[in-house]
């Protein structure tokens, strides 16, 4: 089941900066929680680090924590921000899900903590 | 005929948190009351949940009650929003159907219901 | 030629509601008033209902009387904005008139009646 | 030689709104008054009518007399805007002229007369 | 050598309006001052004129004349800008040149002088 | 190992202006600290100079020097802008890398330094 | 009613050489001998001449006579094939129909006449 | 009107060779005999040449010596594929005309003279 | 002026094999040898090397030569199979150049040295 | 340097049959070995297998060993088409590289070994 132990950080080598960081990961799937069938969609995490940045590997085995698991589109994108959110501990953080056709039907979950940053905002 | 007893919900894994869902159906039919010629189109939900989120597959079955139902684009696209409003009472709801051709005219209607959050009026 | 009675209506499923209609005819001709040439365009129309929508077949009727008539780009735009007006009541219409090319010269109509609802304005 | 003569009107069928009218010509040519070379162009044509729209046919034969003119591309944007302004006296005027290439320069000339309406200026 | 003296000009043919002129030269070529290899790249010039325009040949000519000249891309941008300004004293002037890959390395250079008319900036 | 030494600079050609410069490096490799294996992105650094700008050469060779480098992503981007603010100390710096998927995650990392020029921050 | 009186012919300029010619008349409407509701397609005309060429505005006029004709798709192929090849007798002729979607449904027919010059047939 | 005598050669630089030249001229423009309107088209020529090759600012001055002529699109094609069969005799020649649409209609004419090139023949 | 001595070889390092090779060099200029001014287009080379390959960096230096050269695209092209195939006596050689427009016409000439292999005459 | 033992096989698990494998890596690098300057491709491989095909991760670490070799893209080609034909003995091979800009010079080198299948012959 999905693990947060797996994520792993290192020191953000600047903590003094606002900077954005952003990783997309396209090959993501979990179970339906009501049929048993596969899911696959994309997540996208995007943040500003504080003390402390998600290392890019551990991110994947932890993403991959989650193949086996029957769980909804909308708890994945909070269980993901949330185990994200105590690993790092970001300034800013939104998590995107968007999820390829399942009976015709596509869908796409957006989780958003803080408040972005200056930037993002004007963009 | 149309039954909103279809629609099934879960528990908002994260009512603490204003998010966004978005479940797009491009295998939507029904029939034309005025002519009885079926009618395809793609259906749009977008919403911030409360207590509770629609269920994918119920809402997929919900959809197909409308096959052999006579009603105007603007009835379909008002039901489904009335319809997802008792099921989830969600604290923003857009629908929107875009309609095929039919004798050379194409249609799209859109319905809101509630505030969009700051991050969607930013969009 | 163009006979505002072909205009039917139905009751607005939803009066309650400022929602958004759109339909695109873009197999419109009618002819030209200064050489009786044959005149090709898209004819889209947008509004928010009040008390009665207009009915699609019925539409689609009304625009084909405009098919022998000898009448200016700017008159026909004006003409379904009115008929419309007329039979409708819309809260807002925007009727947008886009001409194939004649002597090399494209041509696009646009008439808004009434304000445009809120979510229209910021879009 | 260029003849604002040329140009007819017709009462506008509607002068109580403000509504736009587009016309793009995108066979339009004339000289280069330096290289006697042709120069090919696109003209667009954009405005609010107040009592007079002009007709589309007399526009085509008016852009036609500049055929043979040796003119600045400048000086024809500034002439057609002036010409349309003489002829029905718009509420508002943009004149745009997109040229194909001389030595390896595009260019594009742009004019404005009078304040836009509130919709354009919205978009 | 790059010569200002290139640059003709002629009469705005219409000094009472704030109008844009933009030119597109993508056939620039020059000198690279560390390596002596040739750069590539497209100029564009955007102003509004006040009492002179600059002559399209002219303007050419004069961008020819550095396709032998071993300068920086940041000084070819301000050249042409001051150039240009001597030139014609415009209301507002933009140059930017787009350079082609050296080393794998693509640039861009934008220099501005003045105040960007209003439809300008509300675009 | 990365060696700021190899950033050449070369007099602003115009100081007294606030202008824009871009170079985009789509070439760049180095190596994932983690798991040893190389790393494929591309490097955008974007700035208003103060007395002096970079040199093209030279920044690509400064780029090479990453090429055997174990260096996380972030560490990358706020290095390429610790060097490149020592060597020109810019008005305005954004330096912005986008990295190739690794185990299916794509990702970019966006550091700014100062404040946007005027024209930057309405764009 | 279609009136092949209409088509009138110049004399080929070289009729010495088979050359190809194709007139593709996109605005071309005629009416469903069913329904009564009007039909829109595209009409191309391909052929290599004999003595007789047919005169474009005439081709036009022509194709205009089909507007109120109640007429299916395939005889309205025929009798275009038909009249042209009585007008010109030309070596070889291909009339194709394509015709715009009604109830979902698109059509195109094709009629040759005559055999394929050597280019063609290749192609 | 058009002058074959405007058509210069230069030597072939490498008669022994059959390869293959092609110009393609967008802005060519000629009257409509019939109602005296412009035409506007794009002229294609591609030849295997002999001992001579026409030079290319002849072929500029020539096509323009068109500009004014009352002549049907089928002479045109004819006329350029003659003249300058005349003043190259080539050892292969298409000349092809595409004619932006008049009417609603657009045309294609294609004169080949001579055999294709084997490499022609397989592509 | 061009320099075949600037082109260099290596040893082909599998001459026992046919296999192809491709460059494009999209940013070669040279003069034109009646008006004077800078012609700007991509020489793409493609051959089967025998015994030698040339040398990237000295195809680069060598097509550099052309650049203040007044030339005829045919003998630019010719030139340029010549000094290759004097060069390297390739087995099969096609040179192409792709001319930007010049007074509206754009140019492409095809040298083919030898027989193509079968893998290229199949494509 | 390029280690042919890397590249490790397992049993193909269909030999009885004819079918195509295709692995494409877009993260190539090499050096230059006249200019020690780094070049970036893409490897294509595709082949009919035997008794043997090559393991992914075994041909992404034989790629990577190619990192700081100076090599030229055209023994880089056949290295690669050498040293899988050596590990694999595949019935059919294509090895093509498509290498990015250097100097203004894209290049492509395609090497076949084999007689191409029945299907590939006909695409």
């Amino acid at each position: 089941m999905p693990d947060p132990a797996q994520l792993e950080c290192f020191d953000n080598p600047d903590p003094g900066r606002d900077y954005v960081i952003e990783h997309v990961a396209d090959e993501f799937t979990s179970v339906c929680p009501v049929t048993g069938h596969p899911d696959f969609g994309t997540v996208t995490v995007r943040f500003v680090a504080d003390a402390r940045c998600v290392e890019l590997k551990s991110l994947k085995l932890y993403l991959q924590t989650f193949r086996n698991e029957g769980i909804f589109y909308e708890a994945v994108t909070n269980r993901i921000a949330d185990d994200l959110s105590a690993a790092m501990s970001p300034r800013w953080l939104v998590v995107r899900t968007d999820w390829k056709g399942r009976g015709g039907i596509r869908s796409t979950i957006t989780v958003t903590v803080g408040d972005a940053p200056t930037e993002e905002r004007r963009a």
